[in-house]
């Protein structure tokens, strides 16, 4: 069956329910930004497989709508589809409801599958539509009868973190959460984000790639603990522990019948971005219902301080495997032939020789040339560009430890630049700079400081089409929330003790893409008059290159901060590194 | 009667009608910022006459909450009244809402009165009262019993501008309004602010001081404009012309009622922050709500290239005066003894020689020495100091002409400094500086601009609790939506045309305060490959005073700037001045 086909198919299937339309968005039921393969429908229908997208079905119609990073990517991939292609965030380009509304006459029904949509989302989506006369039915999943062949949902098995690695027992996690219940005097607490629900158990899957995480839900009250979970995926020994600890497991498909059973006088506290609008509407009529953003995800964004000292080690052992790549990639450019998904293979060896290392975080990354322009571009063996000894290589790869996860890119010169490579690389560094070097007063919300990161690129006239950090997990997903540095505003202050990623970019389609990201923990910086102010202190260790920098567009205190930040990076790794290795890092850290 | 009398009557006609607590808002029907004396009532509760702030009256209990703008006039205010003051946005400090879910029980009542309360508010108010069981009464008006002696409804003549000055004929403007009413797909739209009706009108009242704005509500459908307005305001002349453009005049008092009769098919265009709950509960209950930024607020904010030609002249007329009345006082301190109302009237008598101008913008903030950190202090009989030779004069004034307004800052020297005064001075300067040479994005929104101003500051572990910039009405209100620099994001984007303030400050209690604030308006600065970028063109034409400033502090870009700056100041006022005037402004120019 070829997409075509299985347009058609669903065609057949929206006539049958009278819908005039279909919607299929990217999340499984937790919302999750990656999905294991049994939810990949909308890839199914329309070849796109970027990590977010949402397609809109209509009779004579389809329409697909991404974000900036995957612009170029959904280009080539919905060519000869017939698909439409909407730039979510250009100027002028209509997000799906609007379209809808714009498409559809009054009176007409979309259909989606509920257990995809956020409650918060298909209450702004039906606030929208029935403006307009529009209705959505959210209880039409097409997965059923049309994604064939279909992967099951995953079995693979949760482990548990040591004591040691964990940090905090998940009775004393609990206890915290359930700290904050009584402050918001709410009965039931309902966790479907999957990340929250591994930080607080203490336990880790592989059900989604690169994200340690397994399908599950909890119900938390005041007395209880229901983890909702496919039992087999559980050893007899985690069960044992769980049970040692009071927490009820039940089967992953009675959660929805458990949401309709709660008692008529609950007060149900849960996240609308990321319940799902099938189970909240299945709660009972009566319960009170408090929406707030999600209470471990606010928990377990400030890192206590020995999941700190581990990211610490995590971020030393990650900078030796990426200090012995670069050395391994400047010996070899220009001797050897070597291709980008050559290279990605190569520093993931080198990260695999790191203690704990469980796999890479996320696809690595690895663009030369112009395909860095494409912001996720991941290689694949068709686009596989084999690497010259000039322009920009860039890498954007991160890995896995049982104490920690990385996330790091650097953009590395192979030989002779252009002057617009020069300048642009230079640019991004003293947007990345500006980020890392800034002090704030406390309350500060990602949004008031991702101008900094962009302010020296604008006055050139350029931008970038993502955001600037995001969080990261320990030993979990490597975008984590609530917090973000982005154009957008999500209303979540930094706080002391949260992991976020500094990373800007710059990308010209057709001639090359820059990056720089580091990792940054948020800390203290000084208490005045006008009250606290916070920092940010750079967790990742690896040389910044060099050799693209027109050092006459530095600023004295950037030049600084570039010196200073490759001596931290020297005193860290130059012990732990053979003397080869040694020496180039000696080299590459040279002051300007 | 006394505050504490008139608390314990309010008390008593809460026990009447069984309300435990009652809130006072600051605002009128039109929720607008200033607000005639009829509508004082918190003043007349509580003795606070800033123009923000909530009280709130338990039987046991009253507090008032205000911004850091208010925070040292309120302590002064409430002294011995045993009013709680809550300093609004400092950390730890409870909003009212959620105070009130502290206080009061469930089931607990809460009365206010529902005009001056907006929708928008009273949705976001008993969706958190409500989690806790309390409910509010919106239909208690308390001032009515309570609130004697009470002013009168202002009762000002109404003027209308000239085509000349209007720049657009309100046929245009009912027009432009008309083609986003059809985009929007809605029949009514309810205009409640003052300042709306008056730009679409071209008419212009002097019901509110300072803003030249006239009490009055509209309806526009596709066929139909309403003006609800008592018509003794309305000269014949005026009347006429409002017949003959099609504008239906009702009574102002027939406007609940007339919204209670709209036909129950139509779908009503609102802004939920502008209009009260009294007004949009009066609508029947079947016509469809359709909420969104007012429409006029948008199309007034963007000024016609007429407008701004008219907006540089008026800045032309206020520089001038401005620079006879710095050089008047550079003469005369230490040699005549002057105080802060003194000032604040020597440069409004220089102002009145300036052609078109009707009169102040807002009250004259001419605070010298301490009383500068009071950020919105306005000098009185009691509170005036005289001026030494030494230290920082602080003036923020503005004036009204029938062809623009302005609104500008200066902080002045007038004598030796304490090095602190000069690091501050300059930290303000490098921040107002930074906002002003922003080159940025089309798309980009006030508070991502806002960090630009505070990011000098922020090193030191300084920072300033107002806003950095508003956008200004056309001979209409100083404070004019919807664009705004500042920490809080309103998701409104800053467009080619707009005119915004950009003021930092600097404040020590005890000490000194200092703004430097100039008016800005927004143009296209370039074409990229990343799309159109915007920039700011500063207005206002005045001297910086440089004798504060640590050029050392300043890089090269900064200086340039001021100079550049400065240059356009000499070459546009230069010719408009007495002689000895214009040495004096030389002498203030010369290059740093």
């Amino acid at each position: 069956m070829n997409i075509n086909e299985r347009l058609i198919k669903t065609r057949n299937l929206m006539e049958l329910r009278g819908l005039d339309a279909y919607l299929v968005l990217t999340e499984d039921p937790h919302q999750s930004e990656y999905v294991a393969d049994h939810w990949k429908l909308r890839e199914f229908l329309s070849g796109f497989n970027g990590s977010a997208g949402t397609l809109l079905i209509t009779r004579q119609y389809v329409g697909l709508w991404t974000d900036s990073r995957y612009y170029l990517q959904a280009e080539i991939q919905l060519r000869d589809t017939g698909i439409e292609l909407f730039r979510d965030g250009e100027p002028g380009v209509p997000d799906y409801v609007t379209y809808i509304t714009n498409l559809l006459p009054s009176g007409a029904r979309v259909g989606v599958d509920g257990f995809t949509l956020s409650y918060k989302a298909y209450l702004a989506m039906t606030k929208e539509l029935y403006k307009f006369g529009i209705t959505v039915d959210y209880k039409v999943d097409i997965a059923e009868e049309i994604f064939s062949p279909r992967a099951e949902l995953p079995q693979d098995e949760i482990f548990e973190m040591s004591t040691e690695t964990a940090c905090q027992t998940r009775a004393e996690k609990i206890q915290s959460v359930r700290d904050v219940m009584l402050q918001k005097n709410v009965t039931h607490y309902l966790v479907s984000a999957l990340d929250d629900i591994a930080w607080l158990t203490n336990l880790r899957g592989a059900d989604i790639d690169y994200n340690p995480v397994f399908y599950a839900y909890m119900i938390i009250t005041a007395n209880e603990v229901h983890l909702y979970v496919d039992p087999h995926k559980l050893t007899a020994e985690v069960s044992r522990h769980l049970e040692k600890d009071g927490i009820i497991v039940s089967l992953y498909d009675h959660y929805e019948k458990n949401l309709a059973s709660l008692p008529t006088d609950a007060r149900v506290y849960f996240d609308p971005a990321k319940a799902s609008v099938r189970n909240i509407h299945a709660l009972p009529r009566e319960v009170i219902k408090v929406e707030g953003q999600g209470i471990i995800g606010a928990l377990k964004a400030c890192k206590s301080i020995g999941e700190l000292q581990h990211m610490e080690d995590v971020h030393q052992r990650d900078g030796v495997a990426l200090v012995r790549f670069l050395c391994w990639l400047d010996e070899t450019i220009g001797r050897e032939r070597i291709t980008e998904l050559d290279v990605a293979q190569k520093l993931l060896e080198f990260r695999k020789m790191g203690e704990g290392f469980l796999g890479e975080s996320f696809g690595a990354i690895s663009a030369y040339g112009s395909n860095a322009a494409i912001v996720h571009y991941e290689p694949t063996i068709e686009s596989n560009a084999t690497l010259e000894p000039r322009g920009l290589l860039l890498l954007d790869t991160g890995g896995q430890y049982v104490d920690g996860t990385t996330d790091i890119t650097r953009t590395i010169a192979l030989g002779s630049l252009t002057d617009q490579e020069k300048r642009d690389y230079t640019l991004v560094l003293k947007g990345h700079i500006a980020l890392a070097r800034a002090i704030f007063p406390q309350g500060t919300r990602g949004v008031q400081l991702d101008t900094l990161a962009r302010m020296a690129m604008w006055r050139d006239g350029i931008d970038y089409g993502h955001g600037t950090g995001h969080g990261v997990g320990y030993c979990l997903n490597v975008h984590e929330g609530p917090q973000r540095i982005a154009k957008t505003d999500n209303g979540v202050e930094m706080r002391i003790g949260m992991i976020t990623s500094n990373e800007p970019g710059i990308y010209r389609a057709g001639s090359h893409g820059i990056r720089i990201e580091n990792l940054t923990i948020c800390q203290r910086y000084s208490h005045t008059d006008f009250g606290d102010f916070l920092c940010f202190k750079t967790l990742s260790l690896c040389p910044i290159d060099t050799r693209p920098i027109i050092v006459s567009m530095l600023t004295r205190e950037e030049r600084e901060w570039l010196n200073d930040y490759h001596f931290v990076v020297r005193q860290t790794l130059k012990d732990k590194l053979e003397p080869r290795e040694k020496r180039w890092l000696e080299n590459a850290l040279a002051e300007i």
